[in-house]
């Protein structure tokens, strides 16, 4: 076993929980930063760490293209490349070949496509994105999908769904008979649950002394030491559930996925150009059919407000490019609402950028000096923006999460929901 | 008295010393990074703490077009403004208006020029600079000068120096009469020295305690307890010698700007073309036309062998865009010769980029990560590369430092400069 999931508390839909993976343990509700090319935008690693990220995203599409997955695996991994040693998620790729690639031709064993850097011709297939996912060394990897377009009709829809859970089953067969060959599994005994990784200060304000974490991986057979070879962690393959915006097709599709049998299940194919209420009803629905003892992932979700609204509804793990992207756009998330750097009226600001906000950014810099490196086109313009809307997106979830623990769910996060819009 | 000087070694022509302004206590020979538009570009301002810097380089020209002149004075000088609370030299504009800007217009009186983003008229005299670094609020300020081009004819090289003699006699007027304006003057005691700058762990290394430190600001009158009012601490304007590559002008020059009198003294008109052994050859020869007891800067230099000979020469302090350019464009200096990131020889390279430089970028990451930052044109790519590129600078000046106080100069140096050629 690779992967404990505990939940702690459960007041209404919300879910307060644990989940322990070969190379973190991670309080969750958690927001995932994305690293596409194996880095977080602006950002360094040592960052990260001191704003408490435990489990960053990377995106297969843009590895298996550059520096290509036989560089990652080489120098051990994702974690050894880019000098992480906390968890990683990668993406099936599925969802950036249907949106950045060129001339796709997809059919049943799987979807040829032209690499948006070069025109290069590329295939991948459920044994290829799995083949892919091992040698990069995730912690968490995902089945091979076909993510729906929106609008799509009926038909189209439950075709694209069934394609899906047909991947899927061959995801995992093909992951199952080779998942021994991530970069780690000789050195996992070191790369597990590092002790030095256990003492991050706002880990151990999230509630749980680091006892009781030894304890939970003891409990599930993941502490290192008398681990026998059976017991050598791998990674984990979570399956996705699809069926566009049609609620019956979603339930079908969570059904098949949960039939084959995952450690975890993902939520794909939304924020896809559909209205937010509809994302929030088919997230709604979908997650009465997932199993409650499972870790649950909304996949490119989301604002500030979202990833409160949907942890309230008992989404366990989400994941955006939104903070980073916005951020070298100049757009802040601030508990005072959205924030535009560029706006003249902050030449003179003397402020910090968010009153309420511990961060390094706001700590030390004044809206006014923000204002000037966006407005010089300076690269720690970029630097900074990106670190603050991390630290905003990871300190709106630790709120959640104390919230959920106190039981308080309703009030409290309204209240953090409703300072979190703008 | 707002600056003290004082030498500590001088073993054949290099001297070892400490300079003391305002905001910081600088080792002598001292290199200092260049943050033009108020950000050493890439690096934030608690790195460049952590690396030492205690005195970083602003431009005058680049501030006063952007955010203006006005904007930082509001906010506090260029201290408040961008957070750094470690002493700052501003050039004179001179130099850039020369070089930058187009449509210049020339007389007796100063400048006319256009600007370089949008093309707007303005006029910079030796009045017009010296109010403008005053405002900027930099420890030291440099006169106004003309930047002679190169090649020139005597004749040309003589008037250009003549009238930078001229200018610099009416930038010392003005400084003198409204020196009490700088931004920082009223709350002067608190901004001065402060104990907080002088615990940095690589300063106490350089081989002066913290006491030594005080008794030297006590003895020049600089600690801030029982300070009087006339003795509330301003910036410091330093003289420029031009005269183009020719030594009898540069001697003449010298004598002009030493006859007004600054307590330190500049040669600027270099590496604007030259061969690089006339540049070693005026240099050396305008050295021995400057007060030993006053601290010597060559303007824009160099390479990391260039910043070890001209310390080596008795050059005091030395500034370069070099090391955060190169930087930017994947050429990184390393005690085993430059490395150009970007080669593909470096896609698997497990090894550290300088496996002799303990920065945080050599600690943690590896030459194959930095090269796939570099290719995949990521943000993180550049700070990283410059974070370096300033660590190795610092520390080639630490290592000169460390040399010149064990009386070593020609062994030990030129053992630096021949690791540091490539």
């Amino acid at each position: 076993m690779s992967l404990s999931f505990r939940i702690e508390k459960t007041p209404g839909t919300a879910r307060r929980g644990q989940l322990l993976t070969p190379h973190a343990e991670i309080e969750t509700p958690v927001f995932m930063p994305v690293g596409t090319v194996a880095s977080v935008k602006a950002v360094s690693q040592d960052i990260l760490e001191d704003l408490g990220a435990q489990i960053i995203l990377g995106n297969t599409y843009h590895l298996y293209l550059r520096p290509g997955v036989d560089t990652v695996r080489g120098l051990g991994g994702l974690h050894g490349f880019m000098s992480w040693n906390r968890a990683i998620l990668t993406d099936s790729g599925g969802f950036q070949v249907f949106s950045l690639s060129e001339l796709r031709k997809l059919n049943e064993e799987g979807v040829t496509f032209r690499s948006h850097l070069d025109g290069s011709s590329h295939f991948f297939s459920p044994e290829s994105a799995m083949e892919a996912q091992i040698g990069l060394g995730a912690d968490i990897i995902m089945a091979f999908d076909e993510c729906t377009e929106y609008p799509a009709d009926q038909s189209r829809v439950r075709e694209s769904m069934e394609l899906t859970a047909r991947w899927a089953a061959r995801s995992k067969k093909y992951f199952e008979e080779h998942k021994h060959k991530v970069p780690w599994a000789r050195v996992g005994a070191d790369a597990f649950v590092r002790p030095a990784e256990r003492s991050s200060a706002r880990g151990q304000l999230e509630g749980s002394t680091g006892q009781e974490q030894i304890h939970a991986a003891a409990d599930s057979g993941l502490r290192p030491s008398g681990r026998t070879k059976a017991s050598v962690p791998t990674q984990s393959l979570f399956g996705i559930v699809q069926g566009g915006m049609d609620r019956a097709l979603r339930k079908e599709s969570a059904e098949r996925t949960i039939e084959i049998g995952f450690p975890g299940y993902a939520i794909g194919g939304l924020s896809v150009g559909e209205p937010r209420e509809l994302t929030r009803e088919i997230v709604e629905s979908t997650l009465e059919h997932l199993p409650k003892d499972k870790p649950r992932y909304l996949m490119g979700v989301g604002t500030p407000e979202e990833i409160v609204e949907y942890s309230n509804l008992g989404v366990d793990m989400m994941d955006c490019v939104l903070p980073t992207r916005a951020a070298r756009h100049g757009l802040l998330f601030t508990s005072e609402g959205k924030v535009s750097i560029k706006q003249a009226r902050f030449a003179q600001d003397q402020g910090p950028l968010d009153p309420n906000c511990d961060c390094r950014v706001c700590r030390r810099y004044t809206r006014a000096y923000l204002r000037h490196l966006y407005a010089s086109n300076e690269v720690l313009g970029q630097v900074l923006n990106s670190v603050h809307n991390l630290s905003f997106y990871l300190d709106t979830m630790r709120r959640v999460r104390h919230a959920i623990s106190l039981g308080e769910e309703s009030r409290f996060l309204s209240d953090i929901w409703s300072r979190s819009k703008s």
